[in-house]
């Protein structure tokens, strides 16, 4: 089989990594609505905060560290003050907070599509493969959202149930993002992929598309013994 | 926004890094009681050993890779070798402890102020803003234990439940750690800090103090709708 | 106690490194299986190729990050490419591969005896002392499995349950292959150690040995109050 294993330097039309204030709006936004949600349960408070600052900066973390670099969310005092603050402002205003589905849909979306194009351009300049760097947006999009999960033992929504289409438009976004890197300018790339998510989200959401489960791609439908 | 998003160095009297001996004392401890506590359940006796290895070794690794740094525990035989000795010795001499349930408390916030009181140091030293270093400490402090609960499928304590107000306490003194370190010499930063915590800690037990929660901060009690 | 801690260099036969070809070939097996259970569930088809990816490559990336290493897993394209696509095919053939029960066991143990063994030559190749280049084998070769079952929020097997002995198989296997290494030429220790685990592993599913549990080893019966 493959031999060498050889580093693929894409020949990305590589612009500039996106600012990392534009990464500390992202944080905030998260931590704001991590905060907004867990006034719903009956949450300790210092447990709130962890929360925020979790969902704020897991998903960059766990790229980074895939990346072999030191956390940007250690590197300065923005991201954890930023997502403790956000995190507690979202718990002390949630219930003035006028809560239209809709908008809450869309602002999250924006949020994964936003972590999504950064996690997907941070990789990108820093010389990973495309599958990798589909990966890495994939995980800076809902990867905080998944450790929340995990760390709270609730079953994180990739895996199915009402995720309403999240991961499908994260996936198809984030690949649209990387693909077009190839082609077209980095921030061209960006706006192109996260715009699409937004959009297969905010439809998938609207129309009841089911997440594509595995019995679907499952080859032959001859479950013969129909026992359990 | 902020444009640049500075490294704050802080103007720390940084002294020198806590020798690597106190922390593997602190390593043992945490590993033995959680093989005492492992006893109450039937747990396998492989899964003991990874249990206390993960409990003792865990929040200091994860502090570490946020650092950017090769964990101090894969560095020498003492992390790993010590965990699993002490996880074993917990699992072998649970019953011969004579369980004082205020001695268990008393040692186990012992440990929790030593685990944080090193990783907030360890940050500062390896110039940490004071936000990063708060939240280092706290990992350090009970990332451990946080890391065994999400493993075994238990809900952590940080975000509710009888935590005894160890999270509250952890916070606490792991800031007064972190802010007396601007101004006082290391280890009078160090030892301040983490007395506070153990005797918070020991105070919330004792008076049944409860953790506050999101409730207690939620501005608008004009929860509207009383229904669910 | 001890003072300096030193850093443990092991005077090991180190030949080569195992070459990455034999890791990515683990990867396409283990993501393969993983799709091929994940069948018999209800899973969102993107959660499936997550799934794959993560129990193909996250042993070896946590093993790399312990060592201090970018993770190789992020450093081509094959890991995650193939990890994807293989889940993806076990997902689609799974209803056409025949099970046979303990054909399905010996290459699930021969993946993890090959994790092992390849987590157990990187740490030793790495400088790693013995007890974390045992972990860290461990790690690799089961850590996958641990990772997913958290996520999912299934309780790891490695606490118990029913883990046909795969626990404690390899451990023994990898300190086997550990130990050896100090004495016998690289391949010679790999192989003893990992034949060793898959045919423990076979042993104990053949004749149901049960996973030594805490209980087993407690020193004194007298749990004097039989209460609770």
């Amino acid at each position: 089989m493959m031999v060498a294993l050889p580093m693929v330097n894409p020949h990305v039309e590589v612009t500039a990594l996106i600012p990392g204030w534009v990464d500390v709006v992202a944080v905030a936004l998260a931590a704001f609505f991590t905060g907004v949600a867990l006034t719903e349960r009956r949450t300790a408070l210092v447990g709130a905060l962890f929360a925020g600052v979790l969902v704020g900066i897991g998903g960059g973390v766990i790229r980074d560290l895939l990346l072999g670099l030191r956390p940007a969310a250690t590197q300065n005092h923005w991201y954890v003050l930023i997502g403790a603050l956000f995190a507690l402002l979202g718990v002390m205003f949630a219930h003035l907070v006028p809560v239209d589905a809709w908008l809450s849909l869309l602002l999250d979306s924006c949020v994964i599509g936003l972590f999504a194009v950064i996690g997907a351009n941070k990789a990108l300049v820093f010389d990973s493969p495309w599958p990798v760097a589909i990966l890495l947006g994939v995980t800076t999009g809902i990867g905080g959202g998944i450790l929340l999960d995990v760390v709270r033992g609730d079953k994180p929504i990739i895996f199915g149930g009402d995720s309403q289409w999240a991961a499908p438009a994260t996936l198809i976004g984030t690949s649209l993002c990387v693909g077009l890197a190839y082609v077209l300018p980095g921030p061209a790339a960006g706006w192109i992929g996260g715009v699409t998510l937004v959009v297969l989200r905010m439809c998938g959401a609207k129309w009841h598309w089911s997440d594509p489960t595995v019995h679907q791609v499952s080859l032959p439908e001859q479950r013969s013994s129909p026992a359990a």
